[in-house]
């Protein structure tokens, strides 16, 4: 199985450059003498569509043949890479064909219309998003952009720490949530290659923690009905991101409902930006580890700020 | 009655530089495209205790005199003025003494003594708040730091549209928040100073309307028990902000409650930070007057950004 490298990653940064936005660094005073720590929050909820899967479906789109792009692309998505890859198509001429549970929000539905893709709606299973899509791309030709099972949406998403360590170029420690494991994937390839004494950690809910389990035994072990509230983590790592965290990552750290949703509120309190339960994952595992992370420079992928805010956690 | 000037603001922020976070002008271009218009956004939701209020209570703090300093200082508030001359006192070694109703919120009590101000509880009503701070005034020779009604904290809360200025020369129009007027008074005379050709509006909760009254009458005119979700705006003019406004502001403009809440949700979910109903005002007066503000570009001094997020509007 082919790897991406360092270089890839670059490539891609120089590709969706005009495309994305170059997102802040934030510290917080307060917050470092919370956690006895230095935080620096690279805020993916400043990206384009809110979260940090713009960079992964822009490389994905450019980096499309010509025949290709007539034909379109596809996926099957109810969060932000639906969003991600519907805007991105739409900013480069590409036509994009998304299918969703008919149970999905209205809200995300709504703002995948408003991009302008062209939403079929399917039974909110595994079984029913796989056939439609597949009937999509037997009708279309439109090319599969899986949100994670992916070589250039892997290289987008290892941008966003490509840009943390031209910031910070001193940090001890980066840490990524892990969902289905491309950012995770991208980040690590991308820190280890800049910097291999950097410490790589995964963050991972304990209630969807497949790849806690699949890294520790070695053995993919894909979840079986995850539930958090950190949406964006339910899905499970694919053959090719694990062979990416297996190879890069340190150690995988899981952590608890209750501190995801205390270190959101916390973020949300201390420093006035929205930030989505799977992004303060990251902070929740510093919490529940304060010897491990203590006085060390720390780097945070935030990866969204996409939130009901009529059904909040607290 | 002697009315500040650009240069007291300008000699306010040399002094109170040191101390004050220099807080990011935003724009967003959603909603730039929804409201016909270039929108920048002061963000004091980023300044220290998370409003303006700080800049103002700070620059009170340094203009003590070494016998005022060794006094300490008194106010009565139980909100974001409270929080910030508390911190901007411990910041300089001054000892702060906050008289609050015993009904404020827990949150914003701990937020206070945290800051390591002396808190004295009141009944919940102006007499008992006013009779209280006489009494630790005549006790321990402490100086009173009234929210708006103060010579200093108008030059200091004038500084951050010293700020916005600086980074945006060519505005059109600046929008602030009026509730007692000590923003709106810094702002206008900082904004008229150095640009006579700039609009000054101020905006207000249509249900807390006492500066618009006032202004269109030329009588000032408190309000009586106003309601509006809008918790920093509650306030009346006092007759040295009433004076500065009728010099400098251009006009008052009114907002409904459904627009205060809808702009602030939508602030939340197009720009991902986090800022109070009263600084949501100053956007529904845009959203009201679309005629007025189209195609202008328009500076927003967003005040504040402490929300009690289990009693959310939304």
């Amino acid at each position: 199985m082919h790897l991406p490298t360092l270089s890839d990653i670059q490539s891609a940064h120089k590709k969706i450059k005009p495309f994305i936005h170059r997102t802040p660094v934030l510290t917080s005073q307060q917050l470092n003498k919370i956690f006895s720590c230095e935080l620096f929050f690279k805020c993916e909820n400043f990206q384009r569509v809110g979260a940090f899967k713009f960079r992964g479906a822009t490389n994905a789109v450019l980096s499309l043949s010509e025949k290709e792009k007539k034909n379109g692309v596809v996926t099957h998505s109810s969060g932000n890479h639906a969003a991600a890859l519907s805007l991105a198509a739409g900013m480069n001429g590409v036509k994009a064909y998304i299918v969703m549970p008919e149970t999905a929000p209205s809200v995300k539905k709504n703002a995948v219309a408003g991009y302008g893709a062209e939403i079929t709606f399917c039974k909110p299973t595994l079984q029913s998003r796989e056939d439609t899509t597949r009937l999509i791309m037997g009708k279309t030709g439109a090319t599969l952009v899986h949100p994670y099972d992916n070589y250039n949406v892997i290289c987008g998403q290892g941008t966003a720490a490509i840009e943390l360590l031209e910031e910070c170029n001193d940090l001890d420690i980066i840490v990524a949530p892990i969902g289905g494991g491309g950012l995770m994937s991208g980040t690590a390839t991308a820190v280890k290659g800049t910097d291999g004494r950097i410490l790589v950690i995964g963050a991972e809910p304990l209630n969807a923690n497949d790849a806690y389990i699949s890294f520790t035994t070695g053995k993919l072990t894909p979840s079986v009905n995850p539930l958090t509230i950190a949406d964006g983590l339910l899905t499970s790592l694919s053959e090719l991101t694990f062979s990416i965290i297996t190879k890069s990552v340190d150690r995988i750290i899981t952590a608890r409902e209750d501190s995801i949703i205390e270190c959101m509120l916390l973020v949300w309190e201390r420093m006035k930006i929205i930030i989505e339960p799977s992004s303060a994952t990251v902070l929740a595992v510093i919490r529940e580890n304060p010897d491990f992370f203590r006085g060390k420079k720390t780097g945070l992928i935030i990866t969204g700020g996409n939130v009901d805010f009529r059904k909040l956690p607290f």
